[in-house]
């Protein structure tokens, strides 16, 4: 099959199942957080994923890879994100298990219907709107900024999505932990497992990832530190097995 | 001064300023837990901090010892506790610095009055109230479980009993995260600093320090990891600085 590429985007390799991946290094390019998150993330055989503002599609097609889950779908504000996510899609053949729709988080609920899905995972923009805003119309500053959703539009979505019992996985900013814990509480998704990241076993986390449960019992483990780098320009060998290296 | 010993009790040195204190083997001895809120804690020059269940008296002590605030107050519902760390109080000669007042946590605010401290500290209890639970009588167990006081009406007299903007600071248990960080909000004492202790780098994190001020922002800084030790029976030199050796 021959995928057309439009101007400046280019296909990486996942080293996951072969697969491929469609970017435009002008626009956004996937981040270790989403590499993370799909680590992070448990999908069973036969579960139903849905990926809240999927961007270029890169967390569906990664835990595709990853797991026996039934069906993956991504969610997608942006047209040029989508349509560069649908051609990943046919460029690894995976169209019998991924969708990406173009449509709004806001109206995920709408869009799919209450508690359809086993698992909703969401690598959200982590700024408030005004931070440090510079260009509001780039799909970069949409991907890092809450200009068109902000967390407790993903919270509250991602709980009325989710069967009864079924989890949410989100990574973040720690600056945000005592919102995103709060708001999880609030939407009745228990929070349940979180896992900071640190750069070196030295420094503040600058990741957190963590999984609900919906309509889970309040208590929740806190597990080992990721620590990403050995030495500058050495990851651990535990981020080495989450890329697949 | 010559202070009267109990039966079982012992004089232990706290390796700051000469500071010693009285503890019960068969009791309750203060565990790291209590150093580590100890080393967390931030006592300005001139500060009325407050210590909730102080228990034998040991963090109204170290952070005498710690820091220039003007006075501490410990207050401790056992009697026998409370008396303990009355005599601890005079041995060091802190009579002037630190009051050890017997009083249930649930009447602090009443007791006080308030908004009438900078800081309020606290080492509850960690465990809920049936979880484990052996002799509810037993002095471990009070200390240990939520018999007489729980997380909430920690979190609710400390909100009472801090000046706006004073500082409360906790140590507690990971499991119990989102509770903390839940009722932190609810009562407007905002999680504003966060750190993790793991016994190993490798291993789930068993303590959790958590700093949050009277009526802050939402914004949260976690800290570097806190790891306890380097190898079996060896602290980290983070650990040796908190312990003053």
């Amino acid at each position: 099959m021959t995928i057309d590429l439009k101007e400046n985007e280019r296909i990486d390799d996942l080293e996951r199942n072969g697969y491929k991946i469609i970017q435009n290094s002008q626009k956004f390019c996937f981040g270790m957080d989403a590499v993370l998150l799909s680590g992070f993330a448990k999908v069973k055989k036969g579960e139903k994923v849905l990926d809240l503002g999927t961007g270029t599609g890169i967390i569906p097609i990664l835990l595709e890879a990853k797991s026996q889950g039934e069906h993956f779908t991504g969610l997608e504000l942006m047209e040029e994100s989508a349509d560069m996510a649908r051609r990943s899609v046919l460029l690894n053949n995976l169209q019998e298990k991924v969708d990406i729709v173009t449509g709004d988080i806001k109206d995920a609920s709408k869009i799919f219907g209450a508690s359809s899905f086993d698992v909703v995972t969401s690598n959200p923009p982590y700024m408030t709107k005004g931070h440090g805003l510079t260009n509001p119309k780039d799909a970069k500053a949409i991907a890092r900024h809450e200009i068109y959703c902000d967390l407790e539009d993903v919270v509250r979505e991602a709980a009325k999505l989710l069967k009864p019992g079924g989890k949410f996985f989100m990574v973040h900013r720690p600056f945000r932990l005592a919102e995103i814990i709060t708001l999880m509480v609030q939407y009745k998704v228990e929070p349940k497992r979180m896992k900071l990241v640190y750069p070196y076993i030295d420094k503040e986390p600058n990741m957190v990832l963590i999984e609900g449960a919906r309509g889970g019992k309040s208590r929740m483990t806190v597990e080992k530190p990721l620590i990403v780098y050995k030495k500058p320009g050495v990851y651990t060998d535990e981020i080495y097995d989450i890329y697949g290296y």
